[in-house]
């Protein structure tokens, strides 16, 4: 068999690469569960009728044919297989499916996070995967949902990305009810609302000149353009923000609405921002505020990758409906392979090990393998990641086979009557040690994050 | 939209039966990292022509085509895809080639653990899914792998077996070289022992005279016949079996290599026996025999599902080959969904709650959420999960909002200078609190799994 070569768009990792992955995706996790969201795994098929129930997504959708099929069924349909089945390309399509599949059985509001495979069959480059890992979370009612909820999503996702061992990280927040109020408090009618919003997001592109060309092609006049130019340009990671907005004098009902629950998100993430963190009120954010009716989401790593969103999402009023009930949600959807692809490829995110072991137990001669099982045993049952290894070979040799791996302890079993003794490869220091009583200090006892970049003190060791 | 009906073979879960899936899963690899195995994930994605390179398994491929791609490229290429792909069905494939593609990067021996979803085309019954989880672990060598690695991953899958909270399982192994040179011992030349091998193996089906005659049909002797039929009747979960053997008085170098083997791997597992759990010796396994080269493995869960194996498994001299090096390799693959969806839809494998939460904190009126929230968020700091009422509805109603999710504690915000009181809700007893020192007792952390079957005394709280 030839060597293969990698698949442009199907990344892979390196185990040490891979323990890093985990430790992002333990981190989502874990912070998911805290705050009480149950998992979630759905197939990772889907009927084809549902997967293309939005047009613009349908050349993304990978098809599945049994290889022993009916060739001719080029629609993917079988008689024995039912209908034509492809792969999701998000995590939003199975839950809304998933919700009314199994309504009468799930608890309303339903809190669930989801951390799947996806699959698009589109061109790859960076930042744009056929296949790719999510972790979305999101929070279901049946018929209502409080915007509480658009809160509390901001507040899960915020600590979440704060937690990341990876380069600073911004969640951008707007409200498509600020914006539609101050819009509509201008004096443009409802049917221009959507318009001005398209307009405005192309502002990183088309520029301001160029944004004020197609608002006045809209019918905006002069001065409200300078308005919907000077809203898109507050930012603020506090409360502050709202003077700003204020300053502009516009008056709607609902800009008031949708500025409170802007500031109350600010204000509810306020304990997650550090160097490596901050929500930022961000009102030039248009993404989806045509399609979300509340709070919208996007979260950048602006050092590394510009604007380019590793995380998207916001409140919708219709998840599903079954015409008996209508499931309103919101929910944010974090690129775990678009974040931490790039940051791997460009060598800024590893581990410290290519295997979980904190200790290698040294294999005197083959005659001692029972014995030496036994001390990785007691070890284990302390909750010591433990490997025995694998030959006789002289110690020096056993100690590289620990070193090339990061294992950061090498034990060494005691003959006739002697203690065992333990040494840390790093420094050498050797002590006595016995494996029903030793630990290692907490922190050598998982692989952890090593990453130059953000820890440079750190680096000067590797 | 209409009510979604599931998709045969594709099984989902409700919430809880997930939370008890993620136990099983957890403790799967919590043991994998304890022995120092490296967490692998491949692309679920292969080139067709590495997936059809055993012939047999060509019906069970899903072959993948973009959904905007030239449909008479039924094979699923086309010119900005490259080679057609199909799903993997399996974690060896995969495995096999990451090893050739990575082997300049990888340490062998490399040890690592792989659980990932497959695909299978197959008609689904219980036990057979179209889409699956797996749990793989195997130590891959170059060259050369020392038979200490046998011991190794069935000392690792039996201490996983027996840690799983479902009913009894059993890890029933056999070694090639026993069987081998048993048959050799008899005066069989090497040609017929793969023929004798398989005729063995259908000793469930046929019975012991249909085995008998279909071994005297191969050419085997009366005396001959019976040998091998005794031999295979040798069953034990200690070191006697192996007097057993030696008493039918055959000899032989590898009946003692492979007996030996045997031995060795009946005795490192001697500590993971309990009522739920044994590896036994049993000289009938003939599965796979004839492609494994040392110990070969199949675990059953005998009381529901007979003979099905739920894990299989052996010694392999090429995983891999790439004309300069060879891959030798011994691995054991845990079929999750099959061990965990038959009880799960027998309702013999659930868990307590359908979230994380163990508190939910009560919410006195709108006005106090964002010292709810401050509640929530010192609890979490000190890893307690933690969930906030979505509304200000009667207390009432919100103790029942926890109690229909399982969630063990509700928290009450003292108002007024008043404490606040934490209520356990299935004793009632309920107590002042503070949210930066109180802590649930660690068994309501977590989710916990309810077995009724498994622990009757708990089934009768429930």
């Amino acid at each position: 068999m030839t060597r293969p070569t990698p698949l442009s768009g199907f990344p892979e990792f390196l185990p040490s690469q891979r323990a890093a992955e985990l430790v992002v995706i333990d981190t989502l996790r874990e912070t998911f569960e805290l705050h009480g969201f149950a998992s979630l795994e759905t197939r990772h098929v889907e009927p084809l009728d549902q997967l293309l129930r939005k047009g613009e997504t349908s050349n993304e959708v990978y098809v599945l044919r049994r290889l022993q099929e009916d060739p001719d069924s080029r629609d993917g349909t079988d008689p024995s297989s039912g209908p034509g089945l492809g792969l999701h390309f998000d995590l939003t399509v199975p839950l809304a499916r998933y919700v009314l599949e199994h309504q009468g059985k799930l608890d309303f509001p339903f809190r669930r996070y989801q951390i799947q495979r996806c699959w698009r069959g589109e061109r790859p480059q960076e930042g744009r995967y056929r296949e790719f890992t999510q972790a979305d979370i999101d929070i279901i009612g049946r018929d209502t949902l409080g915007f509480d909820a658009d809160i509390e999503v901001t507040e899960v996702m915020a600590e979440a990305l704060s937690r990341l061992p990876v380069p600073p990280l911004t969640l951008h927040v707007n409200h498509r009810k600020l914006i539609q109020g101050f819009y509509l408090g201008l004096g443009l009618d409802d049917g221009a609302v959507v318009d001005v919003i398209r307009a405005v997001d192309k502002l990183d592109k088309a520029g301001v000149d160029g944004v004020r060309r197609l608002l006045l092609d809209l019918g905006v006049t002069e001065a409200q353009a300078d308005q919907c130019l000077a809203l898109a340009r507050i930012k603020g990671t506090d409360a502050g923000f709202a003077d700003e907005v204020r300053a502009l004098g516009v008056q709607h009902p609902q800009l008031d609405e949708g500025l409170d629950a802007l500031v109350t998100a600010v204000e509810a993430t306020a304990h997650t921002r550090s160097d490596q963190f901050s929500v930022v009120a961000d009102l030039q954010i248009a993404r989806g505020l045509d399609y979300y009716t509340g709070l919208v989401f996007e979260g950048r790593m602006e050092n590394l990758l510009g604007t380019m969103s590793i995380c998207a999402g916001g409140r919708y009023d219709a998840l599903a409906s079954d015409g008996r009930s209508t499931y309103p949600g919101v929910g944010i959807s974090l690129g775990i392979t678009r974040l931490v692809a790039p940051l791997i490829g460009r060598g800024l995110l590893d581990a410290d090990r290519s295997v979980p072991s904190a200790v290698l137990v040294a294999l005197p001669d083959e005659e001692s393998r029972e014995s030496v099982r036994a001390i990785a045993r007691a070890l284990r049952a302390r909750g010591i990641p433990a490997e025995t290894a694998p030959s006789a070979a002289k110690y020096g040799r056993q100690i590289r086979h620990a070193d090339r791996r990061g294992i950061p302890y090498v034990w060494f079993p005691g003959s006739g009557g002697e203690r065992d003794s333990v040494r840390d490869i790093r420094s050498g220091d050797q002590q006595p040690a016995d494996a029903t009583t030793w630990a290692p200090p907490d922190d050598d006892l998982r692989p952890r994050i090593v990453n130059p970049s953000l820890n440079p003190s750190q680096g000067e060791h590797a």
